[in-house]
């Protein structure tokens, strides 16, 4: 939670309410989940999105399907419900294997109590985890030698993609909250334009930044104007190559032709110890409509869609790309700053 | 002019008649350019876009210029309006010295008709010279391993963005004619979604096509669904070194990455000898409107214009970008298939 009024989830009696993030930055909107389909559909449908805010509703999803029974039976079903809404982030996996390994083992009597405590645990962790992010990945804007340090970030990785300070953003927080002066080059992030959360929440939080097409990023890298591009993720795999939003790669690519840095901040559970390297990583295909449609305010204020291609035009829609460690100067977690072939030393492993 | 029904621009008695490219892919419609202040206002608001078309408007837009005086102010004059209507594309300023160098020394009553039958001669020699890209481009995709062979493009660089045939998109038709499978990923290009115009002639042409957000060109060129990528050009310097639609140079990144050949294809007209590289290149700023606004068609089928982020927010909106000469594999041009530093040899010249 970051204030009252603005959060991403938060319980409430037996119900969770979360912030309808279809409806931002046009509109501040909360919604009840009462139940397991509640909260599958708000992950399907992009109400809560990033990967550590999907993992944290998955689980509060679990706590929400016990209501009406907490037998093994229907701990699988709820599991197996939220397992399919969406494939990438690995979070969503993470959270519900944690939950299901928490909850067999005890009385079905006790399971929808202890249910809604280990969501409790793990949304406050993400905060907690977010936070070192934050604390760990400053140092790298710090010694950025421009006043204000730019950076570039791709997506929403900021609090509205988590429970609290966000994952990329959490160092842009704490840069501002030190007193550091920051810009930050907002990249649209077609085709559902979450780069407009981004520069929304960083609107809200006195952060100067700058919206741009995705197109406009290999330019601005290209001219020096950019000091460092941080981003989230939705899953890193073992050898350090991250699935994150569908640009990311090309993005990675420019900063590598430029010089400049760039980094993935993530929290643990967003690494796949399980997956080899990026080529293992589902990635989702999303409708069409997608690109299809795009949504704002019309002339009179009113939300509105309007179609920019016509329906007979067929359409490929990867929400999701994978660059490869190659291209990734450090990976920002909650244990520290360290290089994509350093991942295993994070969990205590020889690499 | 490909059709009676589809053409970009024509004469029509003392006036130009062109389709307005800001209606399309929705509706197709044309407007009467009858002045200078026409023509300047039909480029400047890309009404027609695309480097050869701006040329060949200009070239008109001097003829129209000169129906109430073709003195030497009058001449300066309406090449002065004009060359400052668009930056970027150098067909503009080679149309606009072409006309001038061949006006200047005629005698005044003499340059009105001379002016419409330059005027003429540019536009025929822009579709002759597409035709010949077409048919030197065709076995660049000839030797493509893969049926249908598969392309990338970004922006529009088709029929629409010259007289005929187009630059980019002159090789696929060239292969379509000769009865060779093509399939074309059509990049939306953001923020103007010239993509759209691509997607549309491609479907009046019958050539399948796929529509993407920009930012899945890394990971479709990543997953080899790529065979080539083919652009167009606005300025091409003399080491090779291309301006063109902000995002291309993420794109050469991306095919450079992954192995794929990456062509650019353009009339010699696009290519400015007196520019030493893309450093020198002048790159468009466009009001930041463009990235704001998205139009389409509303739920009723007519044309509307949404706002996807608030007026307050800060857009940065660079129009094109610079392609470095070493992620060019080939330059396609009327008189052949040429490496970036074999230009000079193009013009008769030693490197």
């Amino acid at each position: 939670m970051i204030s009252d009024r603005l959060f991403t989830i938060r319980e409430e009696g037996d119900s969770v309410l979360i912030l309808d993030q279809t409806l931002l930055p046009h509109q501040v909107a909360t919604r009840h989940l009462r139940s397991l389909a509640d909260a599958a559909h708000a992950i399907r449908a992009m109400l809560v999105r990033g990967a550590p805010l999907v993992g944290v509703t998955a689980a509060y999803g679990v706590a929400l399907a016990l209501k009406d029974g907490a037998g093994n039976e229907a701990l699988q079903h709820a599991c197996g419900t939220l397992a399919t809404t969406r494939p990438t982030a690995v979070n969503l996996h993470w959270a519900l294997a944690r939950m299901h390994r928490h909850l067999l083992p005890l009385p079905v009597a006790q399971r929808r109590a202890a249910a809604w405590a280990e969501a409790h645990a793990i949304a406050a962790e993400d905060a907690a985890a977010n936070r070192r992010i934050g604390e760990h990945g400053l140092p790298l804007i710090e010694k950025l030698g421009r006043r204000p340090a730019q950076l570039m970030t791709h997506c929403n990785a900021g609090w509205l993609a988590t429970v609290a300070w966000g994952t990329a953003l959490a160092p842009v927080y704490a840069a501002r909250n030190a007193g550091l002066p920051v810009h930050v080059f907002v990249s649209e992030t077609r085709p559902r334009n979450q780069g407009l959360l981004t520069a929304w929440e960083l609107h809200e939080a006195g952060v100067p930044h700058t919206l741009i097409a995705d197109n406009a990023a290999g330019h601005l890298l290209r001219q020096g104007k950019v000091d460092m591009v941080i981003v989230g993720a939705d899953r890193i795999a073992a050898n350090g190559d991250t699935a994150n939003k569908v640009g990311t790669y090309l993005k990675a690519l420019a900063a590598h032709d430029n010089g400049v840095p760039f980094y993935v901040a993530a929290p643990l559970s967003t690494i796949d110890r399980d997956c080899p390297d990026g080529t293992q990583i589902p990635i989702e295909e999303r409708e069409g409509g997608e690109v299809r449609h795009v949504g704002g305010l019309d002339r009179q204020g009113v939300h509105a869609t309007v179609a920019i291609a016509p329906d007979t035009t067929s359409i490929a829609n990867p929400a999701f790309d994978v660059t490869p460690a190659r291209l990734i100067t450090g990976i920002v977690t909650e244990r520290g700053v360290c290089a994509p072939d350093e991942l295993p030393a994070l969990f205590g492993e020889r690499p």
